[in-house]
């Protein structure tokens, strides 16, 4: 008993002193995370500091570089050589130093403040090879739940489609370009070179959605009438799932390519962008006008409804109008897109020819 | 003019000093953001083992105290000192380095894989400050919109709501629930102890309204009767608001207190908790409970005027369903936070009446 007792004892003070340990060891990682954190936090003050100094000289230089280019005075050389310094500053470790891109006012309007730059390179390639992968199960969906909903029209409903499935289906276009508008600010505040307006296309598709889901799916009698509507655009959803897994494939090989060629930041996303890949340009593009031709066709069709027909109600008239508006907005882009792509070419040219010129 | 030439000549070979330095600079500054970002890294990892290594040993030290505790072999103060120790990691500056709860499907499902979690505690402070006057600004939006529609449903509309002000209070809805639940999700990756349920409780009240936006609001004839469920819910969501006024205003006096008498995490959120100041308790509690009766009472109405009425829509069962489900699990989870509250209570009086008594 008395032995049982002192052993007790003696492995309580062993307890006593693990606890004191412990505690003291818990004393010093918070003095030494403290530390760490307030260490980096200054030095990245610093680096951040010289990495705004350098960017505004970058510029200041370029502009120098300017003028004595256009009286010859300087060799074009050094204008490459500049250029490869910017691209280090914007591009390498530095760049997540440069003063946040705002992250505007979709993110805090539905995350609040909370910062969503990655500092790291690898993490930066991560998000972006994970938003390439949700494309592409996106597009997969995109094209599987219209021709469902269509071939089960003409299968198993008769030709009248159900209130239900169609609106599971807007449901799910909802929650899709929503994600899709998030992701997309976010790879904008990781540095990538996204178009504004297909950010504004994600939005003005989320409106819609929304709208659909308070348009009532009305049914028989005449139900072939009253849904031409939503039959038009489920067979332009169709084709934009088509259109939707060309594109990524091409994006894909292009960025690849163009990170090969040293050309492009990884974080290039262009969604309907068609600069790059020669090759498959002929395919891409024509397809993208007449998907464009298509959305503005279901559109002006919608309005045509809603004021031949006198169809009352406004979610006609409002989705009508915000398909042409896409269409017309697509179109200007994709036009514009292509100029800079032939622009960059010609000055490509201009560049490699000169030297032999000279 | 010869002047001129080598005046523009000087100034060319100082443009070329100029981008040299600048070239050299962006060099320097890459290579120093490159080691900073890989020495980081390296500190974070091992102050990331070390945060582990004692918070496993910290738990390992408690169940040998609990099991000295009980045979009265050790001072109780000792327990004292490592619920400090504990406290000091998971709430201290180390607390950044210990492993990241899983963001959760939701996050990754509307951002992709993006870190969400902030590694300075002042950063994280800001975040929680924002969620508590976004809550502030929505509690009166809560009490404002659909106070607004009743008025004016009596005022303007002789008694009978129109379908487009309401589908828009539904969008809002819509919205609202899903910044609350994202950002809620946010808050917990951050280190917050919010109760999983009052995250649940946002997603059903996403689907509900989301499922509400497309149940069609049904006018005259017998507008009044037609009308009964949107007009139970535009009533209990003004409560809603009254109840959200009253619990942001004690939240956050209950967590300033809780923050003076360090006793709290800075980032617990409690949305319809009720642990803390007694003096306000008393008028929340019987709100609360209040609230949680009409919500299920609204929820029955709606299965009601589905089953009895033979209303042939889904969304009315679906939604009246949800209610109910809402309305019992949020009293489940009130009462427990009470129970908890009062038991961390008792335990309080022992260990402080314990001295006492020895």
């Amino acid at each position: 008993m008395d032995g049982g007792n002192s052993a007790a004892e003696e492995s309580a003070s062993q307890v006593e002193e693990e606890v004191g340990r412990v505690v003291e060891e818990a004393r010093q990682l918070q003095e030494s995370a403290a530390s760490h954190i307030a260490r980096s936090f200054s030095e990245e003050q610093s680096l951040r500091q010289r990495a705004n100094s350098i960017d505004s000289s970058v510029r200041r230089c370029r502009s120098l570089l300017h003028s004595c280019l256009s009286r010859r005075l300087i060799d074009a050389k050094l204008e490459d050589e500049l250029q490869r310094a910017k691209c280090v500053v914007s591009d390498g470790d530095a760049a997540a130093f440069l003063p946040n891109k705002s992250q505007g006012g979709f993110l805090r309007m539905f995350l609040g403040p909370i910062n969503v730059r990655a500092s790291r390179k690898d993490v930066q390639l991560k998000v972006k090879e994970e938003y390439n992968s949700y494309r592409d199960r996106t597009a997969l969906l995109f094209l599987f739940f219209p021709s469902a909903l269509l071939i089960l029209r003409s299968w198993l409903w008769n030709g009248c489609l159900p209130a239900f499935p169609v609106q599971l289906y807007q449901a799910w276009l909802l929650f899709l370009y929503t994600g899709l508008a998030l992701r997309e600010n976010i790879l904008r505040v990781n540095g990538s070179d996204i178009r504004r307006w297909w950010i504004y296309h994600h939005y003005c598709a989320m409106l819609m959605a929304l709208v659909s889901l308070t348009w009532e799916i009305k049914g028989q009698p005449n139900c072939a009438a009253k849904q031409r509507g939503v039959q038009l655009f489920l067979q332009w959803a169709m084709m934009q799932g088509v259109a939707m897994l060309l594109q990524n494939r091409y994006q894909r090989q292009r960025l690849y390519t163009r990170i090969a060629l040293g050309k492009a930041k990884r974080m290039d996303v262009v969604w309907g962008e068609t600069a790059g890949v020669d090759g498959q340009l002929w395919l891409l593009c024509p397809i993208l006008f007449i998907l464009q031709g298509f959305e503005a066709y279901v559109g002006l069709q919608l309005l045509m409804t809603a004021f031949v027909r006198v169809v009352t109600e406004w979610q006609v008239i409002f989705c009508g109008f915000l398909l042409v508006l896409m269409a017309v907005g697509n179109f200007f882009n994709t036009v514009q897109t292509l100029l800079t792509k032939s622009r960059f070419k010609a000055k490509m040219k201009r560049v490699k020819s000169k030297p032999e010129l000279d």
